[in-house]
């Protein structure tokens, strides 16, 4: 197996120094050590999210548990599952697996959501809950959380859930402001660590819900994890070496200052968009496009498995295309530790395979 | 915060070497080089437990996850679940929090289940699942796991679930053999990798239970693991580090040779045993004494947070009993990478202490 250098939307490239952290020694997770630990990250996550009062839960699981959790703690009645693209897709059909009620609101691949569209479906009262996923990996696509979130404001009864796998830590999310009610992320993706831990800050509202979820099973129990934070403990045995590391990346996030992290994001995706622009297309529809990674649509019919594979020849690793449009995009990823230097490398690399 | 050796019943002891693997650089889990990983661990799995034509899932998730997975996809009907310390009864009210049918049936903390017992109740014909915990680390019993297979066995529509959190690679589980339907571990007992990680073996009748369950939700469905396991893969992006820790350890488990490995067990359990036996009494009957992690009647009244305390200044800590025996008892492990000079090692650093 040789080293790659990771462009692809996650895991995205460690660090040496996380890397590094990753081979903390154990300590027990009923212990004061690991108490220390989870006290030291939790607030830093706060701090991360702009929040005060929610809970920051640390889940030992992939994003996916999270979205999972969201709709068994907070659907009572009925979600409304935004689709615009794979990952939203799917969190439609894990509402539908845990056998909730559903409805979706589909959008073509590319676009974003129509707050206003979504406006007139929670305007029914058939919805308690609304699915929606900020930063869509297959698609590129990132959508107008601000403006969804000013619609979802007018409907008390339904809880705003929202995938921010892709977006948190490289984009700006007040999730207080926001009002969201559970907004999830993995760390292997702006986070910059490797893959196996995922966070979430869940509204009080939403906890109310919780209590009374029925059928939520244990192991994604919102009430479970308030009960152990209570204790700065999890409720399973965590993932310890992942929260080392996260602890050090919080650290290296605020050193770096959030505002300065975000604009170094914004000026990457720019960069990108840029090339994107002058050699193919972009994927995403104007104004949707994300800071954190570029789906190109392959409008020179190039084959991304041969670039792909000289650019491994270099230790370099793009992603080509998600699901149905697997061969038809390709998506460079510009988050985490990237600075622009690591993305002019990358653009050269391709341009002098493709012989721009 | 100061190094300990790690003495507890999970997370144990990690090795330096397996701490370094852990700082392996990151790949795209989508990519040929996971696929090399993922199709490296597996077949050394199904090795380890005895199997080759039981699926063996990698989990992100702790061994808790598994438990859910379990009867979410095996509970059709209803489940006996077999209780006798903390863990098992975790299992119940797993089940119970994912809407079972249940019934239990409870031994005294100490002791371990009577085959026949569970025989009687099998034979209502209520059920179509058990749980069972092999090796319960609150209480430090083994259960006689293949009696109770051997009961089993005649109740074809009857799931066998087994709970060998802190016992899988310390004892010998021929899984196939056993004819057991579920049987589920976390990486950071007896494996002695951090935690974060837990392996599962599921039989083909129990894949084809769960083809028939409902509201199993997405993150648990032993079919979506199918589905993913043909592509040497898995659901969502799984705990890259751990993977190739196992990897690692793996390897070293065959180096010793596992009859090796299950004796090297079985002798720190007899020294730690005749050492309680000698110096205070054991919690676990006789019979089902565990090879893994003994429990130790605290019946010298002695402060057992002084004596970790007096531990830690010496960079060693055991643990105090879990939950409603945690005053009462104490516990040391003795799994993993753990030879006999360890075992002497605490052992004479508590005699120190307590004046022995």
């Amino acid at each position: 197996m040789k080293y790659k250098k990771l462009y692809i939307p996650g895991p995205v490239e460690v660090s040496k120094d996380i890397l590094e952290e990753m081979s903390h020694w154990m300590v027990g997770h009923r212990s004061s050590d690991y108490k220390e630990l989870h006290s030291a990250v939790i607030p830093k996550l706060k701090k991360l999210l702009f929040t005060e009062n929610y809970h920051v839960f640390l889940g030992t699981h992939s994003s996916t548990g999270w979205m999972e959790a969201a709709v068994k703690n907070c659907v009572h009645k009925k979600v409304l599952s935004c689709v615009c693209g794979a990952f939203s897709k799917r969190w439609n059909e894990i509402a539908a697996a845990c056998g909730l009620e559903n409805d979706k609101y589909e959008v073509p691949w590319g676009h974003g959501y129509d707050p206003v569209e979504i406006d007139k479906r929670l305007a029914s009262g058939e919805y308690d809950a609304v699915t929606v996923v900020h930063n869509e990996t297959s698609t590129g696509v990132m959508n107008k959380l601000e403006e969804i979130a000013e619609v979802v404001k007018k409907y008390p009864d339904v809880s705003l859930l929202v995938d921010a796998v892709s977006s948190m830590t490289g984009v700006k999310i007040e999730v207080e402001k926001l009002d969201v009610d559970v907004i999830l992320a993995g760390v292997q993706k702006a986070f910059a660590l490797p893959p196996g831990l995922a966070v979430v800050a869940v509204s009080p509202k939403a906890m109310q819900k919780s209590e009374a979820a029925k059928n939520k099973g244990y192991y994604f129990d919102f009430k479970v994890f308030e009960k152990y934070a209570a204790k700065d403990n999890t409720p399973t045995t965590p993932v310890i070496s992942l929260i080392f590391a996260l602890n050090k990346m919080l650290d290296k996030m605020f050193a770096e200052g959030l505002d300065k992290r975000f604009a170094r994001h914004l000026e990457m995706a720019e960069r990108v968009r840029g090339w994107g622009e002058e050699h193919f297309e972009l994927y995403a529809q104007p104004g949707f496009r994300s800071n954190t990674l570029t789906t190109i649509k392959n409008t020179k019919g190039i084959s991304v498995a041969d670039l792909n594979k000289k650019l491994g020849e270099e230790g370099l690793a793009i992603s080509n295309g998600y699901g149905k449009i697997k061969e038809e995009t390709f998506r460079i990823a510009h988050m985490g530790d990237f600075i622009m230097d690591d993305i002019e490398q990358i653009l050269s690399a391709i341009d002098k395979i493709l012989g721009f």
